[in-house]
C-alpha cells in the first residue's frame, strides 16, 4: 500500500514592502504592504528525492516582489498581485498555480495643510487581496478582496432573544445589549463576461464596500450577530454588482454588564466588562443565487482558488 | 437574481478549561485545555429573519464544556472532543454537524521527587485535536490529532542546491546550512473497520508520532525543507497504521550567516542572524495511496471534515 | 546578616472598563479603558507572616473601578485616575501610596451623518495617564499623561551623517532616508501654585500636545532621531506651560532601501524593506530648567512618582 | 526659563544572535540570544544641534555583537554582556555608561541518544542578564541575572483569608485555591571584595537559583502570593551568598472555580476557568540588610544601574 505525496504548496510569506512614488512637485505617495506568495505545481521530485530542479527559491520570490515594485510600480494591490501571480505561472512550466496575498496598511498625511512627505498610521482596518491563477487554456484567474480588523460596536439597536434553552443554558434573554465585533471579510469578484479576470476600479470598489459594511452594521436592527452578518453581506451584494460572493468572520466581542447590586447600585446599561475569552465566533457567506454552486463540503471561493487555502500573506 | 446564504457556522471559541483530578492519595492530575466549538445546520431563519429558535447560544456551549468536564472527566482530548461533538449533533435536530477543536498545554510535576500538586509549564509543542461529526445514518465521524509550535533546528546535515535560477535569483547554493522550523502538523486517523470512529490509544499514538517527527527531522539528510517534510510524513505513515494522512506546515526559520569579512573575520558557520520576516513557508500532505482520493481542489481531510475549516480552537 | 523585604507593591492590572453615558436625546457617549492599580504601604506582615489584615484584595480594587464608574461617571481619564487614587490612599491608613494608570482606546462615530450609538475603533495612538498619590500632609499628587503607539513616518527631510566610525562600522552616511517610529511619550504636569494637583483641561491639553508632537516630527528637519526627539519635546514645553517635563521612547523603525542592482535596476529611494528586528531605540527627556533636579541615577518623573515604576496599566 | 535635555540613552534593541560552536568530534554547541544595548553619555550636541560626532550608530553596535561573538565566542551570557559593555565604555570617551541586556532561549538535544547537531526548543523560562558599567576610577560594574516566563502552578497548599473587607468586597475567603503565576525575577550579584565585578560561576548560580524558586513555590504553604514571593526570595538569599538582592514580579493567574450548581453539579475543586484579564500583580524585592540602602523612591538595583531602566533587551 503506497504512501504518496498529497496536496502541497510553498512560497515566501510576509514580504514587507514599502514604496515611495515621488512626483515632480515633491509630493510623495506611499504604499505599505505585506506580500505572501504560494506556488503549486510539479514538485514531487523535490519532496521525494530532494531534487530541486523545479524549485524557484522563496528568496527569489522575495526578490521578484522588490524588482517588480521598482519596474512596474504598485498601483492597487489587486493589480500588483495579478502581476506577480501571472509572472510565476507564466514563467515556469512546472508552476501550475500561484496565489498572491497582500495586506495593505493605511496611512494618512499629516495635516491640517497636507504635508508632502509626512504620514501617520491610521490604524483601523487592513485592506487585503488574494489573487489565484491556475494555469490552463486560458488561465483561470480569481480575485478576492477584503479587509481585516474592522472593529465596530453598537450600544443600541441590538437584542438576543428567543434562542434554544437546554439544561446548560444560563444566559438570560436581553432586549438591549452591546454588539461589538472585529470584522474580517473577503469578497470574490465575478468573472468578466469574456471569462477573463474581472475589470474593476479596485480602490473605489473597496472603499464603497467597506462603507456598506460599516453603515449596515450601524443601521440594521440586530436580533443576532448572524442576522447582522447576513444583512451586511446582502447589502454589499445588492449594491456592488462586481462582487459574486462575500464571506465574513465575526467574533462576538462580549461586553458584559457588571453586576453592581452588591454595592447598592443599579447598572442601567452604563458599565460593562469587555471580555477577552471565550468569544462567540460567527462565520458566514452570502452569495448570488447564480454563483457557482459549491460542491458538498466546499465553498465556492475555495473552488475558485483551486485548492489553495483562503488566507492572508501566506500564513 | 437571488441573494442567498451560503456556507456558515458558529460556535464558542477559546473556552479555557483547567481540571484537577484528585486521587485518594492526595496526588493531583491536571489538564489545561483550550476548547473551540463550531456548529453547522439549519440556521437560515436566524440569518434571514433574526429568528433564533434554532440557535443554541454560544454561552450555553461554553457551559456544556464545563458541565461535561465535571460529569465525565477529561481523559484524552480526543475522547472529550468526541463526547462534546456527539452531544451537540445528537441533542438538537437542526444541528447537522459539529466540530470540536482542543489545544492541550503541557505541564510537568515539580521534581526531582515528584510533588503531588505543584507543576511547571513545560513550553514546547502544544497537542491538538479536531473532531468532526456530521449527522447521518450512521453519523460520520472524523478524528484529527496534531501538534503546533514544535520548534526544531539542525545545524548539520542540511544543504540547498540545484534549484532554479532566473534573473531575480541572488541566493547562493549551500552545502551546509542551518535548518530550523516550527512544525504545525495534523494527522487524520483511519476509520475503524466497521466504519465507526477510530479506536486508538490516543496518548500513546500522539507521543510516538511526535517522537517520529522529531527524530526524522534530526536524522534524515535534508536537500530541501520539502524533502524533510515528506520524510517526516512518510516515517509517520510507515510506523503508525492508525493514521491515514498527515499534513505539515513548516515555516523556514532562516538563520543567515553574518558576513564578518568587513571586520577581517571569517565566519565558518559560527555566527548567524535568525530573521523574523519574510520566511519560506512549506506546506504538504502525505497520504496512503488508498486514502479517500481528494476531489480536485480539495484535500481528503477537508472532505472528511464536511466543509468545516481545518483550524484550531474555533479560530 | 538579616534578610529583609525591600520595595514592593501590588494591585490589579488590566481592568477593562467600557462605559456608555446615555443622554436624553438617545445619543450615547462611550469610553473604552484599561485600568491598572498599584498600592504601596505597610504590607510587611503579609509578606513575612502571611497576615492579610492590611491587604485590600485586588478583586476589591477591580470592583471599586466598576462601582466608581457608575457612581461618578468617567469624564477624562486623569479625573477618574485621581478619584481612584485618592480613594485608596484616603480610605486605608496602611496604604501609603497609590498609582492608577489608564489607557484609553479611541473610537469615532459612524458617519457621515453621525450615528447616535454606533462606532468604529480608530486605531492609531492610545491615550494614557498615570496618577500617583503619596500620603502626607498634604498628600503629594503627580499627574502624568501620554500616548503610545503613535506611528509616524517621513519620507523626506531626514539624513544621518557625521557619526562615529570605528572598525565595526559598515553603515554609510545618507542625506535622504526614511524616518519612522512608534512614539511612546509621557509628560508630567507642573504642580498647581498652591502645591496641589494640577488644574488642567485634560482633553484639550492632550489633543494639542499630540498635535505638536506629530507636526514637529513632520516639519523639523532631522539630522538624527535624537534631534527629532528633542525638537518634539521642546516644542511641547514651549507651547504648553502646564507641562513640566516630557519623555519619549522612539524605536527607529528601519526602512532599508533594497539593493536592486543585481536585477539591473536602480533604486532611487522608491523600494524599501521595513525591518522588524533589531531596531535602534532612542529615549530621552526634555525638562524645564526649573523642574525639580533629578537625583543622580534618577529622573524627575520617577522621583515624583515616589518610587513607583513608570508604566501603564500595572504591567 | 530654560528648556533642557534630561535623562537620555540610545542603543540597539533585540539583536538576535545564534552561534554554533563546532567541536572536533562533530558535536555542535549552540546559543540562541537576544541582545540589547543602551548607551549613556555626552550626547547633548546630537539632541540639540543634530551633531552626530559622538554618536556610535546603533548599526555599528549590532555589528559589534556579531564580530565579538566570532572573536571571543559566547560562553555564559553574563560574560558576553560584560565584554560588550566594557568595550563600549572603554573605547569611546563620550560614552559614560553602557547597559547590555541578554535573553537566552533554551534548547535541548534531540534524544534519547543525544544527536550531535539537532535540537528542540524547550519552551519554559528564558534566562536573562543585565550588565551595567559606568565609567569611573575604577568603573562601576553591576551584574543582574534573572529569568522570565517561569510558569508555575500549585493546586494545593494555598489559601487566601483574613483580608480587608470594605463595601466593594465580594471575594469570599478560601482555604483551598489554585495558585498560578508566571515569574519574572532578577537578582543582583554582590560586588567582589575588591570592589570589582562579581566572580561567579554564572551557569551554576543560575541553575540553582531557578531550582530554589521553583521548589520554594511548590513547597511553601501560601497564605498570599505576597508571602510566597517573599519566601521564594528569602530562600534564594539564604542559599546563594553571591546574590545581594532579588526582585520578583508575579502576576496572579487567576483560576476561578466554575459555578456548576445551575446544572445540578457540585464543583469540588475540579473544574476551573483560567482568566486572562484582569489579574493581580504582585511585585517585591528581598534584600540583605547590609545591601546598599535604597534612596527614598529608589531601589538599590536601580541605583546600581546608574539610572538605566531595569529592563530586557533594550525594550
Amino acid at each position: 500500500m503506497a504512501i504518496v505525496l498529497g496536496e502541497n504548496q510553498y512560497g515566501k510569506a510576509e514580504v514587507r514592502l514599502f514604496t515611495v512614488a515621488r512626483t515632480d512637485g515633491g509630493v510623495h505617495n506611499i504604499k505599505d504592504l505585506n506580500v505572501g506568495i504560494a506556488l503549486r505545481g510539479d514538485f514531487d521530485a523535490c519532496h521525494e528525492q530532494g531534487d530541486n530542479a523545479n524549485i524557484l527559491p522563496t528568496d527569489t520570490q522575495k526578490n521578484t516582489v522588490y524588482a517588480f515594485a521598482k519596474r512596474h510600480g504598485v498601483a492597487e494591490i489587486e493589480d500588483f498581485a495579478l502581476l506577480l501571480a501571472r509572472h510565476f505561472v507564466g514563467s515556469f512550466p512546472y508552476v501550475r498555480g500561484a496565489q498572491v496575498s497582500i495586506e495593505e496598511y493605511a496611512w494618512q498625511r499629516v495635516g491640517p495643510e497636507p504635508r508632502p512627505d509626512a504620514f501617520t498610521r491610521t490604524g483601523g482596518a487592513t485592506r487585503t487581496t488574494l489573487v489565484t491563477i491556475e494555469a490552463g487554456e486560458p488561465d483561470r484567474v480569481s480575485v478576492v478582496s477584503g479587509l481585516s480588523d474592522l472593529v465596530v460596536l453598537k450600544s443600541g439597536g441590538s437584542e438576543f432573544r428567543g434562542f434554544v434553552k437546554d439544561p446548560y443554558t444560563t444566559l438570560e434573554e436581553t432586549g438591549d445589549r452591546i454588539l461589538a465585533t472585529a470584522v474580517t471579510s473577503q469578497w470574490r469578484f465575478a468573472d468578466a463576461d469574456d471569462g477573463g479576470p474581472p475589470r474593476v476600479d479596485w480602490a473605489a470598489s473597496h472603499a464603497m464596500t467597506c462603507d456598506l459594511l460599516v453603515r449596515t452594521f450601524a443601521d440594521a436592527y440586530s436580533r443576532s450577530l448572524q442576522q447582522t452578518l447576513y444583512d451586511m453581506g446582502r447589502a454589499v451584494l445588492r449594491a456592488r454588482p462586481e462582487i459574486a460572493e462575500i464571506r465574513m468572520s465575526m467574533p462576538n466581542r462580549h461586553h458584559f454588564a457588571v453586576d453592581l447590586s452588591p454595592f447598592g447600585l443599579e447598572n442601567g446599561g452604563e458599565v460593562f466588562f469587555p471580555a477577552d475569552r471565550p468569544y462567540g465566533l460567527i462565520e458566514g457567506t452570502v452569495v448570488r443565487g447564480d454563483a457557482a454552486a459549491p460542491a458538498p463540503g466546499e465553498d465556492a471561493t475555495r473552488a475558485a482558488s483551486g485548492g489553495f487555502s483562503w488566507n492572508f500573506t501566506g500564513r
